[in-house]
């Protein structure tokens, strides 16, 4: 149903165990890689890489949470959605949900803490974030 | 201060990102191989390959949760503590935790269901593994 | 100059080390990722996957040979162009080079063997492999 | 039979894939995993990671080559055996062999360059790679 950001990863044989589904390893590996797509989405084209280099700014994670509901398969293409649903004065929470074939796969929140690079402190998230993510915020 | 099975992993350079530290989609990565190890150090060398392969059931992962706590570099070992946490009928639970240096970095709970692995169909936890695992949960 | 198969890769900042650029053992995955991509846009949507468990036949490697030209990191997509080169008796080889902003990053050469699943037997190429490659070799 | 450095690697499950066996991505970042710790058993504890940022000179590859001779699997571990071979004004090369229960798993051929970690220029062989590599070369 939820229509905004979706992310496709293309699942391979090599993304597969002996059980032929996709290795539980790398699921949070693609939740991750989402976001960081969906912050090059919505900073012209800028992701977690020149957020740090250019932009002065780092988002390290501190949790994750993870739910699996469904085998993935390369059978079909994993589409990952992705939500800003918090954001504190010093951190921000994604909720992301997978699906292959229009069937829900994994579902899982993350939760980031902004620092400044240099020195590795935490920081309010910056004036352009709040802007940004503010309105997407679920009401 | 616990006690019990840990895993130690290398961290090297190719782990790190560029904030100069171990990538956050390496840590479930690592924390699962930690208990792969720990089956395998229980079960007579067994990890879960042999289980699938040669014991005939799977443990595949309904949810995993992480705390991370403290930055991850290649200066020390990462040093892994497994505990079995919870054995449900059909269902076990893990506490990961990992230490550099004796500081904690990260920690997490990590649920798997046995199944049998053709056809994947939930089973009960086989009676070795509750033999095992049954005296080792706490109190 | 080159034009037929290209594979795109999305480089984040997870690939990357902390010299900021993509991590050296990412950049042989990439090029499997795209031999596999090869397959699935030449077999009716069938990579390494279907191949091995609907076709009947694996193509394990037995060699890969990498050059690498100039650093690859997140401010571009990766084109990863792939071309069959060699298809032997019972072998076929891929040349696999990689652009960033139509700068060559990275070139290489893999030879697969062709076998039978159940038993890891060589086998010959499969007659549809054959129809398939033989028209796009080199003269 | 040859001696000198040796590297083990756990083979688990989550680095097989559904032929059940390691999947070829897998062993180009155990080789180069090894020549880390090569450094690191022959630098004072010092890899890759404290050569850039400590001693101040990266290595970054150049080429790889790597023959697949024997299936890998979770049954044993894998034993990466690393050689110096080669030692040129401002590269070096090194030999990896991997075995599992004494069997040749796969060999290979890695050669860097050394540069300043600011600005990618390359520079000579550190006085202090080459007092310490020129001795293990082959005659």
């Amino acid at each position: 149903m939820a229509t905004g950001f979706a992310h496709e990863i293309r699942v391979g044989w090599g993304d597969c165990d002996p059980a032929k589904i996709a290795y539980t390893g790398r699921i949070p590996e693609w939740a991750l890689a989402s976001i960081d797509a969906w912050w090059e989405a919505h900073l012209d084209g800028d992701g977690w890489f020149q957020m740090e280099l250019d932009r002065g700014y780092g988002t390290p994670f501190v949790s994750m949470q993870l739910d699996f509901r469904h085998p993935i398969t390369p059978r079909h293409r994993l589409i990952c959605r992705v939500h800003p649903v918090r954001l504190g004065t010093k951190s921000i929470s994604f909720a992301v949900s997978g699906f292959q074939n229009d069937v829900l796969c994994f579902e899982g929140e993350f939760t980031n803490v902004f620092v400044d690079p240099n020195g590795f402190q935490s920081i309010p998230a910056p004036v352009e974030v709040r802007a940004l993510v503010a309105p997407m915020l679920p009401g």
